[in-house]
């Protein structure tokens, strides 16, 4: 399975269509400085959790068997195994939230997971896991089909976020772990996290949603479908079956990295950090604006780290993600959510605009939870703010998990 | 010429590839019912200017030779010749706004213009231009260069915003208009507008400037170049190079547009219109929801009726634009407006957003001009406000193109 991924990693390396590089002859760094999320390539330093039975998906009547959940772990375990808290990542992470021992590099998480930090390693044993679906060590796409002996490609089983978070609490069993300190998550990590107070009330303690929402709104959902779009119409995706070819939807992802980098951002940090600054002196129908180049450069560079296939499915995870899904309406989901939770969203987030993180607060409050916390933060990086506010995201999480948490059933002291 | 712009919209009516429909396989139009702008393929029912000179282009030291500016007009031009009222289009409009003898389809500004209407064709004699570039019967890529004797495609000079203008004040002075009584626009047309006041100060006696800016903020270059690139990564662009050919960059077209709408709007019309509705029951990586079906109509319905070459060349004008540019800043650039000013946009507007009129007409208001009149709009028609808002587009525009009017230069009673 591990070799079939490496295949397609080596290919996307080495691979460059003249195409790509139809505008850009250079690249200096200097002018695209600004805060950057950590995200890369992961191929080793996690552990694989593997799961021989099957686990009921929710779309098509269809299972996923025998499968890989890949996961890294910070911070101990203590004897009571009550200090645990998940994080679930957003749509294209992998597991490797922090450094350690076995990949020093910088997690996505880095600054946020660590003794004395908003996830305090020195009170909590931190997991965070790579979605099914995903590229980075858990079972997807471009994994091999034991039924088959070939990659899924698009016969993977169309996945949901249930499935995601069932998954995952697959291996919080596994762990020997009854109750969850905390579910965390921002984005589809969010989405996550509220859905696990859902599914697993009586192990999720306490819930942290960030930048998420109970439903998409259209006009994220378009912003989704065109990515998907510019992958599924480019030729080599070839219906999802370019595994061990020479050619994969590079084109296509590029430019659906493109729009996507556009909506983590805001308009304001892109004035701030871009204005309407020129590269190119020369006039033509080609590029001439830093923003031009900056968003080719990370189109590029994403390109070059991530499965095509699995931002298919798990995008598309995203769009059909609805809480109230089998409840009367929100307020009735939302009033089995009966544990602490600490909401939190962007002012500046187009993607999951604040006020569908308003309307998860308002409504968990008014089914009569009295342990809602809502902050609106005023950072600029709009749907990334839970990637680069330090203050605004680490002093929030902090003290949700730590208030009172002697006096809960959790006991955050190691052993 | 013409023949050879028919050839090419035969050509899109006719071929329509796989991919086109690699969603759709049905589109029933009662779900995508919602207001839309009569936008249409004008291929007949304008005049002709002709400029058998040259015009000096701004970039490259280009010109443009023996060209033609496609027109239509409304009303009467009084004897004084000083009743004109000059509309500049958008990006993707014809010259047909208003519905009249030679062309009774609906124009695409219907509702603004007409006797006791914003535009009152009872006072004033109403022009409107194809922009130079396009392809509604103004000289663009896709017609015959008359040095070559073939079609244009990326041999036509980069052109600009101040080309725009210059190109129609040629046929305002050809009508023997030593004045008008305003400019008028929207968009890239409110770009024009307010340059016009720039370059023919003693010409325009009024400006009205709608949901446009002094200089496009990144993220609005952001997405017009996503748009180009869609069309200029389609393998069937060819370099601009298609006329004639079997095929033409329908696709990029396609999806370019696709871009365009999603920004043409604004969240809370796409939630209000189309939530998270789906069209499709079946779970599968394509089509779902509403929203997405609206879109992929949007773009196969544009796709058939405008120029992709159009499109690269005025969509890169807008970019270019700088109200500031040969100024010290905007504030000496503003300075040289004297004339009273209408400037309208809409807080929903996320291409021009609405900071960007506040500070046109906070820029004026400082230069010392007295005759500034600003409002917010709150319509959810986002940019396409100036489109749908009737009442609130319509009766400022009416109310300042009139308001002392008589003890003006300029005489509005026709005769």
């Amino acid at each position: 399975m591990r070799s079939s991924r490496f295949l397609f990693f080596t290919l996307v390396n080495q691979k460059h269509s003249i195409k790509s590089n139809w505008i850009f002859k250079c690249l200096s760094s200097t002018s695209l400085s600004g805060p950057e999320p950590a995200y890369q390539n992961v191929i080793s330093g996690y552990e694989t959790f593997h799961y021989a039975d099957s686990l009921k998906l929710k779309y098509n009547n269809a299972t996923l068997t025998n499968f890989n959940v890949a996961y890294e772990t910070w911070g101990k375990l203590n004897s009571k195994k009550n200090n645990a808290v998940i994080i679930f990542t957003g749509l294209s992470a992998s597991s490797h939230a922090k450094s350690h021992e076995k990949n020093q590099r910088t997690g996505w998480w880095e600054r946020f997971i660590g003794p004395g930090l908003a996830i305090d390693t020195n009170h909590f044993f931190v997991i965070c896991c790579n979605h099914i679906g995903g590229c980075y060590g858990s079972t997807g796409p471009s994994s091999i089909d034991p039924k088959t002996n070939t990659h899924y490609g698009s016969t993977f089983p169309m996945i949901s976020v249930e499935d995601f978070v069932n998954a995952q609490f697959l291996l919080v069993k596994h762990l020997g772990i009854e109750k969850l300190h905390a579910s965390v998550g921002a984005s589809l990590g969010g989405m996550c996290s509220l859905l696990s107070g859902l599914l697993f009330p009586n192990t999720v303690s306490k819930i942290v949603t960030i930048s998420s929402c109970a439903c998409p709104y259209p006009t994220a959902i378009a912003l989704r479908y065109l990515q998907r779009k510019m992958i599924m119409t480019d030729p080599n995706w070839n219906n999802g079956d370019y595994y061990g070819q020479q050619t994969f939807p590079k084109d296509g992802m590029q430019i659906a990295r493109e729009i996507a980098t556009l909506t983590y951002r805001s308009g304001p940090e892109w004035f701030q950090r871009f204005g309407n600054r020129r590269f190119n002196d020369l006039v033509k129908l080609e590029s001439t604006f830093e923003i031009e180049r900056y968003l080719h450069h990370q189109g590029v560079t994403f390109a070059q780290k991530y499965d095509p296939n699995s931002l298919l499915y798990i995008s598309k995870a995203m769009d059909l993600f609805n809480l109230s899904e089998g409840y009367q309406d929100l307020s009735s989901a939302l009033a089995q959510i009966k544990c602490p939770v600490l909401v939190l969203g962007a002012q500046t987030d187009i993607l999951f605009p604040v006020w569908q993180q308003k309307q998860l607060a308002e409504g968990l409050i008014q089914t009569g939870n009295e342990h809602v916390t809502f902050y609106e933060l005023n950072s600029i990086y709009g749907h990334d703010t839970f990637l680069l506010d330090i203050n605004g995201v680490s002093t929030a999480i902090k003290g949700f998990l730590e208030i009172m948490a002697l006096s809960n059933e959790s006991d955050t002291k190691v052993n």
